[in-house]
Order: C-alpha cells, then structure tokens, then sequence
C-alpha cells in the first residue's frame, strides 16, 4: 500500500501557485484539483464507474449522511467505503461536523458555504466539551458526536484522507464567543488526531484552520495546528460573506500554512473562486456546484454558464463544446439536451453531469499546465 | 439501405411460438423480443448509448409527446429521429392516436394499458372523421392531429416502423359504439396507408387490429387489414380487464393474423404476460413495465421481483444476480443499490434500470432458445 506523500513539483514564478502530487492508497492526485462531492457514495445522477471514467482523481463523501444512512457497520463489513461503492481512487471523507452545526445554527450556517444546505429536520440536541448529541432525522435515535466517535466513523469507513472533528460556529458571532469556539476545536482536533493516530491504518488526516475572517484568529489557529503531526491542512468555517472577503482572509493565510504539506478549501469550487485562489497555493477544492449547475441545466464552458433551456439551443446541432472530447458532447448535441430538460428526463442530469464534471477535469489539467509554464 | 423484411425462423412444435429475425434499415431485431419505452426519445434515466449496450434493439418513442416537444420541425432539422437522439439501432414510433385519446377519455382509458398513464392537462377540443382537434399541454395552441398528420409526423421522424392513426375506444363502450369506432378506425388506417405510400421512405407500417375483446370484431378488424398492404400488425385498444380475457382474445385472434407478417403487442410485456404470449405467437411486446419497476426499486430476477428497498438487502454484498452479467452486476452489490435507494439518489434508478432491461434482453433471448428446443 503506497503511503501517503506531498510531492511538490513547481511554484510559480508569478504567484503563489504550485504545482504538485498527492500519493495516497488508492492512487495519485494531482494538484491543483477538483473534489467532486459524492455526498452519499455516489455523485447525484451518476454511478462511480463513470466518474472514474471522467478522470476525477479524489471523490467528497460526507460522514453525517453516511453515518445516518447506511451506518458505518454496513460500510465496515462491506470491506471499507471504497468496496461498498466500487470506486479503487482516492476518497475523502470529512468530520460530520460541518452537517451537525448546520442543524443547530439552521439558516445562519447556510451563509457558510453554499445556499442549499439541506434541513433534514433532524435536530441538536446538546453541544458540550464532549461533543455533540442530535436526533437521526431517519430513524429518531439520539447520536453522540465526538472527536473519538468522528474518528471512529471514519476509519470504519477506510477513506485515504480523513477530518478531525471540528466546531462550525456561525458568521455572525461575536469575536469572544469565536475565540471560545477556536480553542473547543482545537481540543477536538487534538483528540481526533489523538483517535487517529493510535490505529493509523494508512490514512491521511488534515487538520482544518478556523478563526473566520479575522485574520489573527486564523494565523493563531495556524500556529496551533502546524505544530501537529497533521498531513495537511483544511481551511475551514466561515470564508465570508463575499468573495473578497474570502480571498482576503486566504492571501492572509496561505503563507502561514507549511508549504511542504497540502491543502484543501472546503466546500468552494466554483470557476471565479478558483480563478481567485489557485494563485494563492491552494491544491484542491471540493465544491457540488458542477454537479448541481448540471441538474439545473447550467452547462460550463469557457465562455461561461449555458442554460440549455434557452430556446436559442432548440435547434442546434453541434455538442456543448465543439472541442470537448467528453462522452456527452462525442454522443449528443446541444438541441438534444435542451429536448431533455424541457421534457424533464432524468437523463439530461446525468449527460449535463457528465460534461461539467469533464470540464473541471480538464480545467483543472489547463490551471497545472499554465503553474508549469509560470503564467499565473 | 436494408429493406424491411420478415424472416420466419422455427415455429415451435409444441405451440404457436415462434423465432424470427426482423430486417430493417437500421439493424436486425430478433423475435420474440422485448421493446423498451423511450417516450421523449430517451429511456428514463438512462442513456441511449448505454442502451444499445445493453442489447435492446428495437425502442419505441411516443409521436404526441414529440410532436409537442420538440416538435417535428427540429427532428427533421437534426435529420431524423435516430440522428437526433443518437441511436442508430431499430425505432418504431406510434401514430399519436393513443394519448390523445387518453386525453379524451381520461381515466377510463387508464385501465386499457398502465395504470400510470401521465395527465398533462392537455384536453380534446373536437373528434370528428377528419381527425381529432386538441390543445397542447405545452403552448396552448390547437394542434388537428389526423391520419395524414400523423403519418406526416412519422416521416418526419423517420423510425423504422411507424404505425397508422386509430381511434382508441374506453373499455366501457356499447357493442354498436365499438363497431362504429372499429369502422371510422379502419377508414383512418387506410388513410394512413394511402399516405404513407405516397412516399414509401424506407419505412415499414404496421397496421392496429382493433376490436377490443370481441372476438367477431376482431375477426372482422383483421380480415379487414389484412387485405391492405401492411408491412406487420399491431394488436391494440382494449385488451380487456384481467390477462384472462387478454388471453382467450389473443389466443382467437392469432391464427386469422397472416403467419408471413410480424406482429406486435402494444404496451404489454409483464413478464406473466410474455410467459402466456409467446406460445400464443406474439413477435414483439413493448412496454415500460421494466424500467418503471426499477425507478421503484423492484429488480427483475428469475425468481421474481427483489424489493431492493426491504430491509434484508442493507448488508448483502452479492449482485442482485450472481450469474448477470449486467453493469450493475458487474459492478455494484445489492447493499449498495439498497442505499442508494434508501438516500433517494437518482444513481438507483439508473442503475435498476440497467439490471431490469438486461433481465428482458436475456429472458428474451432464452425465450427464443426454448422455442427452436421446441420447449414450449
């Protein structure tokens, strides 16, 4: 089993930039990357072999939902969730944290990261220095979340990378209160790698810099957590509420972070951020945006969003891309897809799926190959 | 371009069963087969490339909802329907004729075929010889669909076998009722003929016995097509309310079809159906059963329908069918299409879908072994 390594290849002359690999057990991540997020152990509207077909290297999988639903015996007597899914790459899997406070701060936490976080219905019942206690919007069981059992859940599951559990406070907190919420989480962290690092088992954890958009906040939480035998670095909670709030608290950061060990931003992808933060040294980014811009019929390309439902692509006949050499614009035209949207065929999400996934691919392999050359 | 043509291979010594091979411009279809539901021109949830993969080779699309979206004008432009949706295997499409009168008779007509015939809201505006006047549920404008029209539309379209406008009685009819209908029925399928042979394009007409389970009716529908030149027949309107009657109708009905010509049985093929059909010497059976089943999470096996959602499949690591060779098989294990069930992905239906369309390809095909074995 290969284990995990940081190769850092190249960094821009330009920028901060950098080119490099991540070796995990199941395979090779080149960064900068796209994270799809498969938040039950599948993308929506597609199966893994097509993904893996797609060439996207490393695949998002939320422990909250997995815990909930199958549970983590299933996936353990599955052999691991790489079996129980059928996928032989690299996957990730974070804390459940994330699900948890989203269910406690309700809409506040949706400010976070995307909009569309979804309410289950399930509800928190205590946050304490332990963890957390919250009602299973399945069945009605009460659940216990802590470092130990985050951790636990995780290594049941068998992911190449895995998250320390962390608290989410919500954007508008006041700096005390934050502090108070920096120092629980990085008690947690330290119990989750603690969890983690008696039964090691291959696995690769990132620790997750907090501190919101104060910028001494982040650099303490920084300072904290690089003196820890992490893998990586995870930059988490509340990015802002605008974009240059985001990259202004990130240009900030990423000096601080250890450059010989990867990173990752949690939860954003989209093409403007991208553009934003590649050039600061983040390697890899998770985000459900392309997948969901395809079920809502927005196609990417480098022109930007398509919204094939517009009746200016009723009759044409060309692919999404005339260059695009992915399997939905080799097999139908733009007028196809437009018939299956306004038809409403479950087919037109997986083919619009396909492509945009494609396109973050094959952006992502242009983004490596400009560092190379030293043009960002 | 291979012409139309019907090969007889074996009728079975011990029934009316029987193997042949059908010819058309776009590929052989052996019989007796399955023919899968492709309404809007795709299968639900599913991809026609994955299709022809599977070995489905004969699809069905619904003329009225493609009359309505996209619309012939778009099909024509795109160069056909086989160019437009990307499949260059077998297409038949039917005349209209059946949802438009759905529309007209609502509910009633529901017990003719599946109960789950979709309400678009659309309504019948006037039924007269000439034709039938309704409004499309799409745009509100008045569309006169008649014999013409529709074969107009059929061209336009271009499938291999396209079939003549009828009209489609409700079940609870007077005799002398079905007797008119039969009559103004006749005088469209030979308008239909008349105006498809204006222009012969490569295409195959099959004319639709009707006579709902009058077996004199019937009779007389039959002696009546027959003497036209149709390349096949169809078998449609009311096949009665129990497969009892289903079968006495088709068991009379069968030996007065000409034995040169296919036939076709429209909208049935549930498998206690194709079990009582075959024997009766029915060529092809299309219906949507399978890949509706599968949507809901009833998977097709030799022993009967795998509620996949049950709670004795959440850790069972086998395929739903050791010996399938099927993607799904090939890849995932009934615990995870449970899951996937179980977390509302759309992944499940596309996955259940396969298996089930690859069970009728099989079934089929071990249909046709047992007839030249003379097994049944």
């Amino acid at each position: 089993m290969t284990p995990f390594k940081f190769e850092l290849l190249h960094t821009s002359t330009q920028s901060r930039a950098r080119v490099g690999r991540i070796h995990t057990p199941h395979g090779v991540i080149d960064t900068p990357n796209f994270v799809a997020v498969g938040t039950n152990g599948t993308l929506k509207a597609l199966d893994n072999a097509m993904v893996s077909n797609i060439g996207l290297q490393l695949m998002f999988c939320n422990t909250y939902h997995l815990l909930l639903q199958p549970g983590p015996e299933v996936i353990e007597k599955a052999g691991g969730i790489h079996r129980f899914i059928n996928r032989n790459l690299p996957i990730i899997t974070d804390s459940g944290g994330f699900q948890v406070f989203s269910l406690a701060y309700g809409s506040v936490a949706d400010e976070l990261k995307s909009k569309g976080t979804k309410k289950h219905g399930g509800s928190v019942m205590k946050i304490t220095d332990e963890g957390v206690l919250f009602r299973s919007y399945r069945d009605g069981r009460s659940i216990l979340l802590t470092p130990e059992s985050s951790i636990a859940t995780q290594k049941s599951f068998g992911a190449d990378i895995i998250i320390p559990f962390d608290e989410l406070p919500p954007y508008h907190i006041d700096p005390q209160a934050l502090q108070l919420s920096l120092d629980r989480t990085h008690r947690w962290e330290k119990r989750s790698l603690e969890a983690h690092l008696k039964h090691p088992n291959g696995q690769a954890m990132y620790g997750v810099i907090h501190g919101g958009i104060d910028d001494a906040l982040r650099e303490k939480s920084c300072a904290f957590l690089s003196q820890l035998p992490f893998d990586g670095f995870a930059i988490g909670g509340s990015m802002g509420k605008t974009k240059g709030e985001m990259v202004s608290m990130l240009t900030s950061l990423l000096p601080k972070l250890p450059p010989e060990a990867p990173n990752h931003l949690l939860g954003i992808a989209d093409l403007t951020s991208l553009a934003a933060c590649v050039p600061l040294g983040i390697d890899t980014f998770d985000s459900s945006y392309p997948t969901k811009a395809a079920r809502h019929g927005t196609l990417l390309t480098p022109s930007g969003g398509m919204k094939i439902s517009r009746g200016k692509h009723r009759d044409e006949f060309m692919p999404i891309q005339e260059a695009c050499s992915c399997f939905t614009c080799q097999n139908y035209s733009r007028a196809y897809l437009h018939h299956l949207f306004k038809a409403k065929e479950l087919t037109a999400m997986t083919l619009a799926s396909i492509h945009n996934l494609h396109f973050m691919v094959d952006l992502m392999a242009s983004y490596r190959q400009k560092i190379f050359l030293n043009l960002i």
